[in-house]
């Protein structure tokens, strides 16, 4: 046994996540402290500011500016609430009737048998019968779901709350702005880490008021969470990714290429619908994704740990072990942040990249110390792990250096992340310089700098795939991706300040405020490429450990004992699920081209019925806009979530467990390689765009102005990534943990009836 | 013992070798009738065909034309050879030290003891000396390389004798120059296939004198012959790659696009090499690359007997059923052969194309008939297959059914690359379609259709992988490779057809002939790139195929029992190994993009510099540009071509041979996807200009004409396809099945000395 004694540790989880919930509630505080609705208190504020300001806030004393941001962010505000509805309405069904299956299928392992039958791994024990499996799986299904939409929804609450008075506070200094972006994305990243952990605590103990001593059920049951968790998930990034980059290239196409307009341009009928995008896709997409990753590796640890001499000997400690280094992560984080917002101040702009990285190395250097305190005080100093049909012997240490390896290797992802898409760096001025001679060389460029981009977080993902598999076979490649995903917190809130940023801007835009201000929202958001693009790469890291974590999982649970490439039945599913990530990539970018072209239509319609709409006399039919985003996606989101939830139950259920496996092996080696690459050449070409926009070097002059033939090749390249960078290469990484999750989930299933087609053959 | 004698076999293997090269010189002598040395003859021959004509020629009888394409001819073809030249320079040098380093790590074997010892695999046998192994592989490495580069050069040779008289035919009809490209093509296919055949025939036939009944010795050092053969195919690929996008992208950029000039107009300093690149890349460099395959499939298969019944009964015939299969395909593929030059005449545009997939599908058809005929004379009623360490008994028409799988697996691949990538179909349509609203879309378009057509690829090689497998272990797979690959003669030649229609459109448009003549050429032209595309599609599924082979044959060697797929070292392999098409793939793209950078610069220096260039009174300076490209490629190849070498030797040497096989595998399956959705992107993005130039239809004539927005984003579309299909794309086939045959000759080693990190550690 560990030196924390059960009690502890049943306060230390829950309390850890009500920190988390509290933190996020004062930083939600702070933000609401920045004025929006106009009148005389704002006045006073800003005369207040006024003093300490060095002079370069202007406009500030205008009502007419802040009345209309107020106006632009409720119609941002509700244009992505009114999306997400709908889109949870539709995935209710879904999750109904996907939940139903889940009963039917694994209800009927032992034909609906009512019986207490002896446990699938330590055979001298009794379990609760299968049908209680299928019905608390169920159960963790609906609500894996549920917390999902609610973290997708909460962060999308948050950031359209916070985008308008990013605006305001950017026209008092860039650091102000700064600091109101990064905390609504503190209280995004606070919230999504502290209530997927209270969640899946909260229900680990109902679960056990019937499960009792049979943990072995009860966590195969919890797994059921990381795949609602998951097919949210994948709806949320898939649909979101279509609405927003329908939106985006839309309005570029027309506006900045056609109609010579700046982006964000109020006249520009799509514009609503862009900045709706920017939150229903980038936040709520990305909420609900890493909610799924972090719930999906602690369910495949918690699975593993059940089976393993931590469930056999009921060491309550040493089991929660996951849970207290997500506690653990976000006490860290908690620590993080203070260093952001209370000890360095940015006053300029060079400064905001520098600044969010340094986050990211604060809180991996602190959660080190973390995981080793952890390690030492909860896990007993050796311990046995299933280890696909033996026990493997591990020490308490061996676990330390599983979990920080996975932690330093996100790291790793990250920095690498920002030096292929950051304009600090030659890859980005690469890129950029290479539209010197147009967009096809600026397409090539970016194509390529994609591709090199994989090499440094493969071989980063490789190496801790090799010493945690080595020391604590799959538990330790869970536990790798919980390394990964314990500095959650701080990733999303780095990760969120981005669209949240980006959306300023745009209402700086609409709002006609004053040049240098949209220049200001502009360097925050060029940062913001960097980190979102860091944020997906960590998604991805994190996912690729997750569903080997999870795959590890599936097999032990369906008693394969090999996975042999050289087995024609594997051989043929590892390069048919090698080929998934195209077939998926297709129908996404697919999607966003034709929902582009229909909105590039009404946008062209709009210009050239409404008069005085160029002149900005009159105003344009935003709703219209809006519907076609919705209707799109709503849509266009089905066939690649079908292909997505029916491969695994397809392929198991005709081609049995081992062609399962051989898939989900190959979906997972091939979709990283496909999502890492998609990801950071889109976020090349979007900040070689702003690289030149903005002209900070001599280099970038000789590209820009905007409009010059070098700037109209990055606009293309901009808009050919920008399906890459937000639709499909971040809905991959669901992809093959979605795959993987279900596969768990449906392991009795498929090892009892499972390989129908090749029985019959 | 099957029903077939030994020396019928000794006989109608060299046989069917000379009638192939017999028919390949008659299709010569054929084309060498069209004369392009001006003078009276050449009048006379022009006035006899002037009564058989419809009236459409023009220009015949000028002398001034036909000397001018007599003089452009020269310049390519003088430019290509001495490319070759000097490429063949440097890989000569290549092979002498890669020779050394196969014969010194094999002779490290077994310390170059010249002592005979057990076999691996019939361990009461007695075997010859590791070090004579070592020695005849090294031999067999130089001859695959030798016989590789004879076949690129003799192709290129074919291909710039033929360009300029399928030009000249042109002026009369389309169905002649067709007749006439067609020929050429159909000269290369019949050298290289029977070329190959007869060298390794020979090789076979002079090794057996010194290891007489050691079969298990004499088929170990034949695998140097594949190595050898894609060892050249891969620095062909990428050299010539490289050679040719560059000198297309720099000339169109500066051409096409700004100085709105035609493409190979003689007034781009950079055409001439454009010209020569199409023949010493996609000529040259695909000869050597099918030519690799094949040798491949061959001596994979070869090995795998040799260790099974037909090597230990010494069962000559049966032994020799590889080559018997690809003899019988160089009959069927000269029936075929005059289907098109005999039967049937092309009399419009549209009838090109069906033209060409009848080849395919009457190839197709009468090879299963061959095939069926040569299973059941050649091979015993039941036999054994070597599985892994045990025995599987296989029935001749299992291998009927093995062969043939892949033989109609090659079909549906053509078919389905034609349905991606004709302009008839609507994939191209839509991408053509997509460039009214510019080029971001056209290229997402482009992207999505790239990444969708390699679904049913899949399926296909997936299907023959599970019942060639599933019927005769990796002996099947082998022969299923060598199905794919027995039309080879068919395929090559309308592969080749392609490049050589595309020169003679240059050649048109150089020698300032009328638009109708161009107009021909690129109707012939639009069909060559779906064919090249097919031609690349069959380069793509046969080397998955034989890389599967030569994994098995290596895992076999090494005496692995299982790839595991949950053991750490194999792993890691697998996610590294699908990294590394991306890695490549970076480095060629780049490669591209830097040369092609440097070209334009120089032809708009050449622009800007000589007077009375742009008004056609001066000449450009070409050599230059041949400089840029040849000096870029030679340069730029080396990188790559070490990426590929290297990673199995290090892979190997330090991880072991578990790893190596996890690397294969996983660069097999990644790599796949990767080749199609680029050389399909590519070719689809190549037609969709081509149908909007060409304004066939309703549709395509409200996207044109030439010079409207949306063929300039067709344009952009067309020039960022060119890498992808010409460089990165083929290249990728070469890289997956070298690292496979690589590993095979090394294997011993590996075997041996391999995993020296896992040992330290």
């Amino acid at each position: 046994m560990g030196l924390m004694s059960e009690s502890l540790t049943q306060i230390l989880i829950p309390l850890a996540a009500l920190i988390g919930i509290g933190f996020a509630l004062l930083q939600w505080f702070l933000v609401s402290k920045v004025r929006v609705s106009g009148g005389s208190e704002l006045d006073s504020e800003y005369n207040d500011k006024l003093i300490e300001e060095d002079g370069q806030e202007e406009g500030i004393d205008s009502d007419v500016v802040v009345a209309k941001c107020a106006e632009i962010q409720k119609a941002i505000s509700e244009g992505a609430t009114s999306f997400l509805f709908t889109e949870y309405k539709y995935l209710g069904i879904f999750m109904v009737v996907f939940g139903a299956i889940i009963f039917l299928f694994l209800g009927s392992v032992k034909s609906f048998s009512t019986e207490s039958e002896p446990c699938t791994f330590n055979k001298e024990n009794i379990c609760k019968p299968a049908l209680a499996n299928a019905f608390f799986t169920t159960i963790a299904f609906l609500l894996g779901g549920l917390t999902s939409a609610l973290s997708g929804f909460l962060g999308m609450k948050i950031a359209t709350y916070a985008n308008a008075r990013t605006t305001l506070e950017a026209r008092k200094s860039i650091g102000k702005a700064f600091i109101t972006a990064f905390r609504s994305g503190a209280v995004m990243g606070f919230l999504l880490a502290a209530n997927g952990l209270l969640v899946l605590y909260v229900s680990i103990n109902l679960f056990k008021l019937y499960y009792g001593d049979d943990w072995e059920g009860l966590y195969e049951s919890i797994t059921g969470y990381g795949l609602g968790g998951s097919s949210m998930a994948l709806f949320g990034r898939v649909g979101g990714g279509i609405y927003t980059k329908a939106a985006d290239v839309g309005a570029d196409l027309v506006g900045k290429v056609e109609r010579n307009i700046p982006e964000d341009d109020p006249r520009n009928p799509a514009v609503i619908a862009d900045n709706v995008g920017d939150n229903v896709g980038d936040i709520a997409g990305m909420g609900s994704d890493l909610f799924g990753s972090y719930a999906e590796s602690s369910c495949a640890a918690l699975f593993v740990a059940s089976i393993s001499s931590f469930g056999s000997s009921h060491d309550y400690s040493a089991m929660s072990y996951p849970l207290i280094i997500s506690s653990m992560g976000i006490v860290v984080c908690l620590i993080t942040t203070l260093f952001a917002t209370n000890m360095f101040e940015i006053k300029k702009v060079t400064e905001i990249e520098p600044s969010l990285k340094r986050q990211l190395l604060i809180s991996t250097i602190l959660m080190t110390v973390g995981i080793a305190f952890v390690s030492f005080f909860t896990l007993p100093s050796e311990f046995t792990i299933f280890d696909f049909g033996s026990d493997k012997v591990v020490k308490n240490w061996h676990l330390f250096f599983c979990v920080s390896i996975g932690l330093w290797a996100g790291l790793v992802i990250g920095y690498t992340t920002e030096y292929y898409t950051s304009s600090a760096y030659s890859p980005v001025q690469d890129v950029a310089d290479s539209c010197r001679t147009g967009a096809a060389t600026n397409v090539i460029f970016g194509l390529a700098l994609g591709y090199k981009s994989v090499i440094i977080p493969i071989f980063a993902i490789a190496a801790s795939i090799y010493v945690s598999f080595s020391l604590a076979a799959m538990y330790g490649i869970a536990v790798a991706a919980l390394g990964m995903l314990s500095t959650i917190a701080t990733g999303l809130a780095i990760d969120a300040y981005g669209p949240i940023s980006d959306n300023a801007g745009g209402i700086a835009e609409m709002a006609g405020m004053n040049h240098s201000i949209r220049e200001r929202t502009d360097a925050l958001d060029a940062a913001g490429n960097t980190t979102a693009a860091i944020g997906k790469g960590f998604a991805i890291g994190s996912a690729a450990l997750v569903s080997l974590a999870l795959f590890g999982a599936y097999v032990s649970r369906t008693g394969i004992k090999t996975v042999d490439v050289l087995a024609p039945k594997v051989f043929i599913g590892l390069i048919v699920g090698a080929m998934l990530p195209y077939w998926f990539s297709a129908m996404t970018m697919k999607s966003v081209g034709s929902a582009a072209l229909k909105m590039v239509e009404e946008v062209r319609r709009q210009f050239n019925t409404i008069p005085g709409l160029m002149e900005g006399t009159a105003k344009p039919d935003y709703a219209t806009c809006v519907k076609i985003s919705t209707d799109a996606s709503l849509k266009e989101m089905i066939p690649p979530g079908a292909l997505v939830m029916l491969t695994p139950l397809i392929a198991g259920t005709f081609f049995g467990v081992e062609t399962l496996a051989g898939l989900l092996a190959g979906s997972l080696v091939s979709g990283v390689q496909v999502a890492i690459s998609a990801s950071n050449t889109g976020g090349a070409w979007d900040n070689a765009k702003k690289y030149i926009e903005a002209g900070a070097t001599e280099h970038a002059r000789t590209l820009g102005p905007k409009g010059s033939d070098a700037h109209k090749a990055a606009v293309i390249g901009d808009t050919v990534g920008d399906p890459l960078k937000d639709t499909s290469g971040p809905s991959l990484n669901i992809l093959i943990k979605l795959m993987a999750v279900e596969s768990l989930v449906f392991a009795p299933f498929f090892a009892t009836h499972g390989g129908l087609l090749f029985k019959l053959l």
